[in-house]
């Protein structure tokens, strides 16, 4: 059995590999053809696809999962048509594929241009949401990647169901063999071989909680883009417009939750808590916000609980924040490197030279001023559908468009050049 | 023991963190006046440099050290000035921090450019060299990186007395504390010490052999770039001006063959073979080089040894050639993308459609039509001084330059936008 595992991760990236070279070749018309009829298949299959999803959540309901997984797993008709949507957005995007990013006439009359080329296979490691099977499968199509897909163990069915339509409508003809290919096993084991298949993938994407991104770290061999984990921070300054302030971080605390980019905690200058929090906290309360405060900003707000140490290291994915008063600028941006996470963190000011020194000072994908962290996405910044939010700093800074699914590749034309 | 080493690496990296935020923000007046400073003490203090190497050359020699690895580690007047050039050349680059990469205006009036920022901490591994010390440090202190240097314990006094010599004449005002960081310790575990101190390095760049980078890849937490190896290849196809063709092979074997972008196998189409090998070959022996061919060719090359599959894998970095006639240029590319590192690959032809077929398929961070694999080169690309060429896809291809070493932060500048 740990014989047939092996050969599953190792098989499937094998083919994606093989496909790799094929579908960098693909020309725009061809790839936004497929996406076209990719999408058509998914409405035109909408009821396999939702019959195996009700399988998923019946089994999900059955072993006593809560609410909030099942919804993230649950598909209907809109649903669907909003995966449809996705590929046809896809196919709207430019082609990032064979761009000249550079060039020029060398001394020698060599001429050297640094052209754009796909990755050549991501690997996607992700948890329940069905929705990034066919988002995932259409940004590497249109970036001319081959992918091997490994979703979590409670939406195998409504993945395999929406492989299954995506790679039958393109045919084999269309697509090359291999293109997307998404592993069935569930286990961890067939996780860890796709860590250590660098063999044949360049790239593996982890998409889902810390405690992935953390195992994915640790044990691949492969290069790792680490995405999604989002402990952001508001600083509210002592010139702060409060007004303002207070309809940011209700935005970025309340509008959802549970995304990467929502705020986790505050932070407070000494001068604007106590006319401050008063307001925010009681805003809050009737939204039903859990506040976790430090002992300074409890002296005003009396309802909130003691903030902990773990406090200012969790990224809630609730409706939590925890509230710290902070002496100036400058604790504000220490307390954000040592706890954020290096995704999404905003000044609230009116101090030029305080907006200045957070946006240098701050180690973060995006840095706000005077604006809701809940904007870092890839679609709000223009950039299209994004693969994710890379909180690293090599090769991908924040949301991950078609581009940043790319790597590059030198042209040398010469007539006969030898170096001296 | 244990303890006190792994506080080395570790304790270096801490500190090489908490430098890294200063100094991402010094102006390029202040790194320039650094680097001049810094290239003027390597010459005001030549001799101490020199006695410390003449230590690390008796060293090797009593250890029975031949002369390649000798000449390697060697250090004359004449290299330590080639070393401050170097810096005054790196001092001569334009500052890539803070350039303006892109931006825009979105529709909800947010503006947003994404502004070119430090890696933060580089982690760089390298075998004999000494001169790569000091390019290294010059590169990271202008790219405003705190850098973390592990060399080969061949070199430990020579890297320690460059070091010494840099970070003393910048002195503690000009340079944060912990900026440049040698370990002293040399053995192995040391090393991977740093490959797993994910929590202050960004990035870590093997410099050496396969052997090194293999260990580095397997071992390392923190996210790698590969660099260096290059099993480099050159095709010669039946329409090639064989002229132009026999100066660019020798060129690119003999012109300096112990580096990464010198040529390791000749690939000829079947129907070059008979007029070009049997030159190539009375050329290549007078010139000393071995050469190692497959059945078909022995018939044009009868002193030529028998190649086995392992020839076609290795990088030789010396005067030893590989030979293989292939049918077409489908044969060609597929022995390249199946044996060579993604480095350097050539095609010499007079066919255009053979040319462009080559360039699409062949997987490489360089890939020329006639000239020599040995202008794959940050200073022959007019990219300036490299850090090395990356053979990898995710981050950098290719040369790594200056711009190679940074990452981006994306700063959005708001009226108290909210997402609705």
């Amino acid at each position: 059995m740990a014989g047939l595992r092996e050969s599953e991760a190792l098989e499937k990236a094998r083919r994606a590999r093989a496909a790799a070279a094929r579908l960098g070749l693909l020309t725009r018309t061809e790839k936004d053809h497929l996406l076209e009829v990719m999408a058509e298949a998914l409405e035109a299959n909408a009821g396999a696809i939702l019959e195996a999803n009700a399988q998923d959540v019946r089994a999900v309901k059955e072993r006593g999962g809560t609410s909030a997984p099942i919804d993230r797993l649950l598909l209907d008709e809109k649903r669907v048509h909003a995966m449809a949507q996705g590929l046809r957005e896809i196919a709207a995007l430019p082609d990032p594929i064979g761009e000249v990013i550079e060039g020029r006439r060398l001394p020698n009359g060599l001429e050297i241009t640094r052209v754009r080329v796909p990755l050549g296979v991501v690997g996607i490691i992700y948890e329940s949401r069905p929705n990034v099977t066919a988002d995932a499968a259409g940004l590497c199509l249109k970036s001319g990647n081959a992918v091997v897909l490994r979703g979590g163990s409670d939406a195998l069915h409504s993945n395999l169901a929406i492989v299954g339509v995506l790679t039958e409508a393109a045919g084999p003809e269309g697509l090359p063999e291999g293109a997307i290919e998404i592993i069935e096993t569930t286990d961890r084991e067939v996780a860890a071989e796709l860590m250590r298949a660098d063999e044949y993938l360049d790239v593996l994407i982890p998409r889902g909680g810390g405690d992935l991104i953390r195992r994915v770290k640790r044990e691949s061999t492969v290069p790792v883009i680490e995405t999604g984990e989002g402990n952001c921070h508001i600083y509210v300054d002592a010139s702060a417009p409060l007004d303002q302030a207070e309809e940011i971080v209700v935005n970025a605390k309340c509008q959802r939750p549970g995304v990467c980019n929502a705020a986790e905690t505050l932070l407070v200058h000494r001068e604007a808590a106590s006319e401050f929090l008063p307001r925010l906290g009681a805003r809050l309360s009737e939204i039903g916000v859990e506040l976790r405060a430090c002992e300074e900003s409890r002296k005003l707000l009396p309802d909130a609980r003691k903030a902990c140490e773990a406090d200012w290291e969790t990224e809630f994915l609730d409706l939590i924040l925890a509230i710290r008063v902070v002496n100036d600028v400058g604790e504000a941006i220490a307390h954000i490197n040592r706890y954020g996470t290096k995704h999404s963190e905003a000044i609230i000011t009116r101090d030029l030279e305080n907006a200045q020194r957070f946006v240098r000072e701050v180690d973060a994908a995006a840095v706000y001023v005077n604006a809701s962290t809940r904007f870092t996405d890839g679609g709000q910044f223009g950039l299209g559908a994004e693969m994710g939010i890379s909180t690293q700093k090599l090769h991908a800074r924040g949301p991950m468009g078609l581009r940043e699914m790319t790597s590059s590749k030198w042209v040398i034309m010469g007539q006969g050049q030898v170096r001296a």
